[in-house]
């Protein structure tokens, strides 16, 4: 018996759209795609990790007696959201006869769907394009809401638009063939959406939580269906992220400067460093008098339990200073005026922003999860920023 | 005594902005820039042939207290607006400091309006700019409606975004310097709005259109403001280009294909492209039986007075076939499902778009204006599409 299949819509006027989540999406991918396929072009853009899904959709797409149907196999990796991917990317899709009326289809993680959706966005100023997100990490997060995009020398995500996709599928059978440490990875950001604004989705994922890690059916549809619609609610109503959106950054300032310390490789996935940042953001708080302590001993507990790390000394490789760190938050783009933003937490499920935070709390939030002012890098020594193209 | 400034209201919602028409705006420029620029951030984006109203512009910003001013001077002509100038400004911009309150400021022509409006719209996600148009070509044409872009190896502007400024200024007194043959080609602009909605405006330019190009300050302002009214009025109704907003490209299928052949350079300007494009436009109109031939002698008439080109016969180095200009057209962005879109006219000021056209007369029209099946290349070669980067 397969299960129904979920839709969570998303309702932003004309620029609408619904996610569907269910297992074997992938087979009858032409029931979501809204345009008519005969006579128009697709172009399809995957990674190698998941380019069996890939051409098994592009041999779908063919028979719908598409004129165009082109696939592009880019790297898999952070590296791949670059500048010159997405020169190739529209060159690609120019010289292969892209029209106004054709439709990009993104298969992959983040690093896909942001690419794509990046491209999309811009080539011809603006085709059609739906996202498959193959992560847990990306069909809870990335693939919501519309924010694409390519990392520069100076960052990460630091050029891109708001572009939304026209439908999100989110099969669930791809997740089988995930690492298990990318799934956990994902698993992180799903309890973000409790921590944020949802203390009942918190105590159902302390009782769920490894079923959903175990791909339990049901439990997994469930998370997902609750997370994307908590990120929609907060995308529809502040699309550009002027106020409400930020509160999606929760453990965010702090994991994004672990993260671009780590080098953004296999040393400190995203999720992770969310995780950690999450047990820092509650340890913050805590420390500014907001939540008692035993807030952040549950976070922690329940982390520790899917077995996602939460402090800094726990990663590998990871070698990295106090200072380090709050130089990289100080230019976080979320940063205004120099000034580092936080969200920060009364309990859980009541986070809220503050640009008002104590640097020496900060600094002792930092120095407890990385074990004294500087993490020693066991393990190969990973470098940072500059590294990046 | 000084002129009173016009000013065009752009209404779409939340993208909203003023565009400003008069003479010595520059010197007080800062009346025109919606936010707060004490403690801000400014870019400044222009060329080497319009540094010096840069400059001046610059050095009076600094005078606001702003935290950081900044100027890049990018060489001029159609090939900066690639792929590499935005890598390289939109790093060179989020290297020096910009933040999500900053501001863009471009200063010069349609080449860096695109380019710098582009990077504006995907650095950081969007941050605000202001247009200060300094060629009539940029004033009434490329300065209104949010188009902003790059050119590739596949064509012109084939990557790009829909991005509204924050204010246009059109500063009169910078056309002083502008060359005399630049001045004519965005004249070329102003008499399209004529000849698509607005006979009276066109009998007005046959009267006074020497006027305007000798800069008088008042039919030149006059003449502006009703081009940008004129747009302004077709942009509101249709800002992503789905129908009517197509009319503003009467004469630019042909135009576009002269142009194309032409290399982009100075063997034949945008504009001059499209005053051969309009007579096209016409005599194939006439030639399907909308209207009267004494209507394409009218247009002629005026456009000759002007001393703008009539025939691709007059123009010198523009070697090229009538089946290279029909493969130009049928891989036009307009294009659809490689069948050439059209927009044609029943009578003066009563343009449409028709996608149903026979090929054989389009071919008549460009034999005709030709001069046979081939354009002998007089002067020097100018290669095409290939030979850009």
């Amino acid at each position: 018996m397969t299960m129904e299949t979920k839709i969570v819509s998303i309702s932003l006027d004309s620029r609408s759209y619904d996610i569907y989540i269910g297992s074997a999406l992938l087979f009858r991918i032409q029931d979501f795609i809204p345009q008519k396929l005969e006579g128009g072009s697709v172009f399809i853009v995957t990674d190698r990790n998941v380019e069996p899904y890939a051409a098994r959709v592009r041999d779908m797409i063919t028979e719908s007696k598409v004129r165009i149907c082109e696939m592009m196999v880019l790297p898999p990796g952070e590296k791949t959201k670059s500048f010159s991917q997405v020169e190739k990317l529209c060159g690609w899709m120019l010289e292969k006869g892209l029209q106004r009326d054709s439709l990009v289809l993104a298969i992959g993680g983040g690093v896909i769907g942001d690419l794509a959706g990046f491209c999309a966005s811009i080539a011809m100023r603006g085709v059609s394009y739906i996202q498959v997100p193959t992560t847990l990490l990306s069909q809870v997060d990335s693939s919501v809401g519309g924010k694409t995009g390519i990392s520069t020398a100076q960052g990460k995500n630091l050029v891109g638009s708001f572009y939304q996709p026209k439908a999100v599928i989110a099969d669930l059978d791809v997740l089988k063939t995930l690492p298990r440490r990318e799934l956990l990875a994902g698993y992180a950001e799903i309890v973000k959406y409790g921590l944020i604004q949802d203390a009942g989705f918190f105590r159902w994922l302390e009782q769920n939580g490894s079923r959903v890690c175990a791909l339990d059916e049901d439990a997994l549809a469930y998370a997902i269906d609750v997370s994307c619609r908590a990120k929609a609610v907060v995308v529809q109503s502040d699309e550009r992220e002027g106020g409400r959106r930020a509160l999606l950054n929760f453990g965010h300032t702090f994991g994004h400067a672990l993260e671009a310390a780590a080098g953004y490789g296999s040393t400190l996935l995203h999720g992770e460093a969310v995780a950690l940042g999450m047990v820092m953001a509650f340890d913050l708080s805590h420390r500014m008098g907001l939540c008692p302590h035993d807030v952040v001993e549950r976070v922690e507990a329940h982390l520790t339990s899917i077995g996602l790390p939460i402090r800094a000394t726990m990663i590998d490789g990871l070698g990295v200073s106090v200072q380090r760190l709050i130089d990289i938050m100080q230019h976080d783009k979320k940063a205004l005026a120099g000034k580092m933003v936080f969200v920060l937490a009364n309990a859980i499920g009541e986070a809220f922003i503050s640009g008002d935070v104590p640097e020496d709390l900060v600094r002792d939030v930092l120095r407890d999860s990385l074990g004294g002012e500087i993490k020693e890098a066991k393990g190969k020594w990973t470098s940072v920023f500059s590294s990046r193209s």
